[in-house]
């Protein structure tokens, strides 16, 4: 199955503890899209501005995304400037300029209207609900929200989950859409907002699957040189629904292998600055990290 | 093969989101007894205050708990006094007054010495290594310690270590013990210190355990109804331990289901205040939280 993704791109500046860059590409859909392309073919559905070089759209292109929705506005291209403490799981924002994505309004073009995967980034709950308007049907939905939604737009948000099959969010926007610290009472709450499965992402302490009454624990991966988290979540949940996409069916057994393949994608995200690397991943490292989650969790039955 | 357990019996005094108790049972070796107890003949090596009333006594004989090695001396028990936040695995210690405590001594008798499995609860690294040089050379040697002595007695400490085969710590303490803040850096500095294991305790986020070059991550199990963390480290220790004791060979599938054992009793034990409802499990309800776990963890290999 073919995924389409909204999301943003972004140009970053990071510094963590191992080093800084200016000017490095980002954004959600970036790094969901390379995850997703070692799977299935991904088209996305982006804003960038003026200053985006083509080189930059050729980098995705050769990963075989499809750019044809990606639309260049007047302006510039989205800025995100963050820092990550001596402890790497700690990050602060220090400036996020939308620029173009400020006014990004989300058009599926027709030849994208029947892909069957579709993935809601974060953006504005009211134009997630749009794009799904204008797919038909599609036979997996998953979307990401974040803070600035779940406290300024919760009916809207709402209306997107009662219409979603996944909400794939951190531990924090779980908390914060359910009202309720505890995960498990969490859980419960927002899968009876709508959505069939309910996938948290939790940084270094790996990923928790809701699927009903069924819970799946992924552990994140022990890294020994974690360089730069940006865009971890992002890769997972590219990597998640990537593998997912090519499932004969939608059970079990196949959201939990998603979730492992997500989590072996994002341990490799935070390997190095930006998302270059990401598309130079070959499915034997993909494999080798998933059979190492494997060997990382395997304990006897009784 | 049985276990003798050195550490700390207290009285608590515990506030929660779920409500407070005061006088209520508690200390290291209280919670590590009980857990064991359910796996191996268990003796005990503690001190306890003038006021300690015989059916606490009684109630750890009752789980089959050797308590000949348990010290009366004149004064009061050990208190401790702590609170959790509304977010339940944030806890600050209010009040700490050891008590009887402050001068434990502790004597190994001539029918513990032989004994083949030694845990070495958090006390003094001199202590610990006066009681390890009471004991006829045991099979198994696990230790605990905390920061009060990482940081008071680094050298000793380092003794302790280099004569143990097992330590049992938070990440936290990992962290200051290898003085590097990435775990799986800080655990191969810590067993290049001497211990053929380490075991990370991570609380709501579960357990990791260091083996050579192996590294096996079990989930914390997700709870709806957490009334009172305290003592599950020492629960998860204590549950570690005795599966540990059961296994014919010390390998890697004999730890790891140890690891799954240790932290089916720490998720009964965070369930009510005190360890009274830890006395009360069953074989039934253990394995089956054991059977749990499995569940929780299982995905498909490639």
């Amino acid at each position: 199955m073919g995924i389409l993704a909204i999301g943003s791109i972004a140009f970053d500046k990071v510094k963590t503890p191992f080093g800084s860059r200016e000017e490095v590409l980002g954004g959600s859909v970036t790094y969901f899209s390379l995850a997703a392309s070692h799977f299935v073919p991904v088209s996305i559905v982006a804003v960038v501005g003026e200053d985006f070089p083509e080189s930059e759209v050729a980098f995705l292109q050769g990963r075989g995304i499809d750019t044809s929705a990606l639309q260049r506005k007047k302006g510039k291209t989205f800025r995100w400037e963050g820092e990550y403490e001596v402890n790497i799981n700690i990050r602060r924002t220090l400036a996020t300029h939308l620029n173009v994505f400020a006014d990004f309004s989300p058009q599926v073009l027709e030849q994208h209207r029947s892909l069957e995967c579709l993935f809601l980034g974060n953006i504005d709950p009211d134009l997630q609900q749009t794009v799904l308007r204008q797919m038909k049907r599609p036979k997996i939905v998953a979307c990401d929200t974040m803070n600035y939604w779940i406290e300024g737009k919760p009916e809207s948000l709402r209306r997107t989950l009662s219409l979603i099959d996944i909400l794939i969010v951190n531990d924090e926007e779980a908390r914060q859409i359910a009202g309720e610290i505890n995960l498990v009472k969490a859980a419960k709450k927002i899968l009876a907002l709508g959505p069939k499965n309910l996938v948290i992402k939790r940084g270094e302490f790996g990923a928790l699957m809701f699927d009903g009454d069924s819970v799946f624990s992924a552990p994140g991966f022990p890294m020994e040189n974690v360089v730069d988290p940006t865009g971890a979540g992002d890769s997972f949940a590219g990597g998640f629904m990537g593998s997912l996409a090519t499932a004969e069916s939608v059970n079990e057994d196949a959201l939990r292998r998603a979730i492992i393949y997500g989590s072996a994608i994002a341990s490799f995200s935070i390997c190095d600055f930006g998302p270059y690397h990401l598309g130079k991943l070959t499915s034997a490292e993909i494999n080798n990290r998933y059979n190492e989650f494997y060997r990382l969790t395997r304990f006897d039955s009784l």
